[in-house]
């Protein structure tokens, strides 16, 4: 038996997110078909964990165990002559059978890209987060800071999530400028919990209206209470990019 | 009457190109019938110039003549609100009736984006030319200098064309770094003859691999023959950035 590992870039925007689902189309579905057409046989792909419907991956890591005899350049190249082009393997090697993409995971390294203008985007629809009017962006610096370290994140956990334990260790959260007009914020942390990354950046987002001080953003993350989190930002935004082990 | 200018931003992926056609779908075609649905006059709507299909823009601009009394926020909203996500105005003012978005164009400003990398990208394939293997950028540098100032640039014509004047005058080129993995290439000139960006950036794609050198460059830009230049850039890489008036 051999324990292939692929990094994966996708385009969520057609997808039900990650994760196999009965009468959707999902990432993991397509590419566990696609592996099933080289290897002639159906082999669960674990992912490092799911994305939402819409999100999209720079990087996603998957692991898949098979007996074919495909070397890994094989993988590469076939799996991305039949998979859509929405789907790009970036690469893929032969790794320890011990290799678990989703309980290896050792940090995760998210992107939320939001863009500031005032009428819509035809480019960027897909790709961003359309947000009008000022912004006070040392606020949301402020408040981004009380993010790092180990804490309890129950409060920017999704309202139907049921994590046993909603304790995360972040490493790093900061805003930076991208291309004129784009903001992005970064954050990366030993895992995340479901919606995670947007309730806090919708969070944000109102501190930099002034609708939240930062000093309330601490509170919220203080109390530990999904209610007080402000709005979860739309999927289209958020891209995983980097997955470590 | 009232002339009114519009700034579009499109994603050309789904058009074939900006000046209407019939039977196929283009931007034009799409924009005069939501002017219609709300002036209820069909007005013909003169764009700055043709982008081809694929191409996409950034700030497009466009006149119409109207009788109808609707503000300019009116015509900014309504026709955002009817016309498809894929096409978005991004301001609307009313100009002096002599206004021609074609013949008052001083200058118009295009970007083309390379991706360097080997794999297949997922979320740039309609946005980027993905070029692999080493490129020689000081080579490229050296060679785009030669296209500045006034010259003519027959050469660089798409082989179909049939521009009476092929001189043009180049007032910008020049590359800088995007995103990690993203080259950009920025022209700016009066006025650019048809496929004179795309197979501009295809030669110097091949003098940055070696296949061409700069000097040969100059050579082709001077001999003023189409068959001596290199491939054409494919359509998805450009943007139409700016026309200014």
């Amino acid at each position: 038996m051999r324990n292939i590992k692929l990094v994966i870039e996708y385009d969520g925007t057609n997808y039900h997110g990650w994760q196999a689902q009965p009468d959707v189309l999902t990432v993991q579905q397509v590419i566990e078909e696609k592996i099933e057409v080289m290897t002639r046989q159906r082999a669960p792909l674990i992912g490092s964990g799911r994305t939402d419907s819409g999100v999209h991956a720079l990087g996603q890591v998957a692991n898949f165990r098979t007996a074919a005899n495909i070397p890994v350049e094989g993988f590469l190249k076939g799996l991305n002559s039949l998979l859509p082009s929405d789907i790009a393997i970036q690469s893929a090697e032969e790794v320890d059978l011990q290799f678990h993409a989703q309980y290896g995971a050792k940090r995760k390294t998210y992107r939320y890209v939001i863009l500031r203008r005032e009428s819509p985007s035809a480019l960027f629809r897909h790709y961003s987060w359309r947000v009008r009017g000022p912004l006070d962006l040392p606020a949301m610096e402020e408040a981004t800071s009380c993010l790092l370290g180990r804490q309890d994140f129950t409060s920017f956990q999704g309202a139907e999530a049921d994590t046993e334990d909603p304790v995360r260790e972040v490493f790093r959260a900061g805003w930076s400028a991208g291309e004129p007009g784009f903001l992005h914020f970064t954050i990366e942390a030993g895992g995340f919990l479901k919606h995670m990354v947007r309730n806090i950046v919708g969070t944000l987002v109102e501190v930099g209206k002034g609708r939240i001080s930062p000093e309330r953003f601490q509170q919220i993350l203080t109390v530990r209470d999904r209610r007080q989190a402000g709005v979860t930002a739309p999927p289209q935004g958020l891209f995983l990019v980097e997955v470590r082990y």
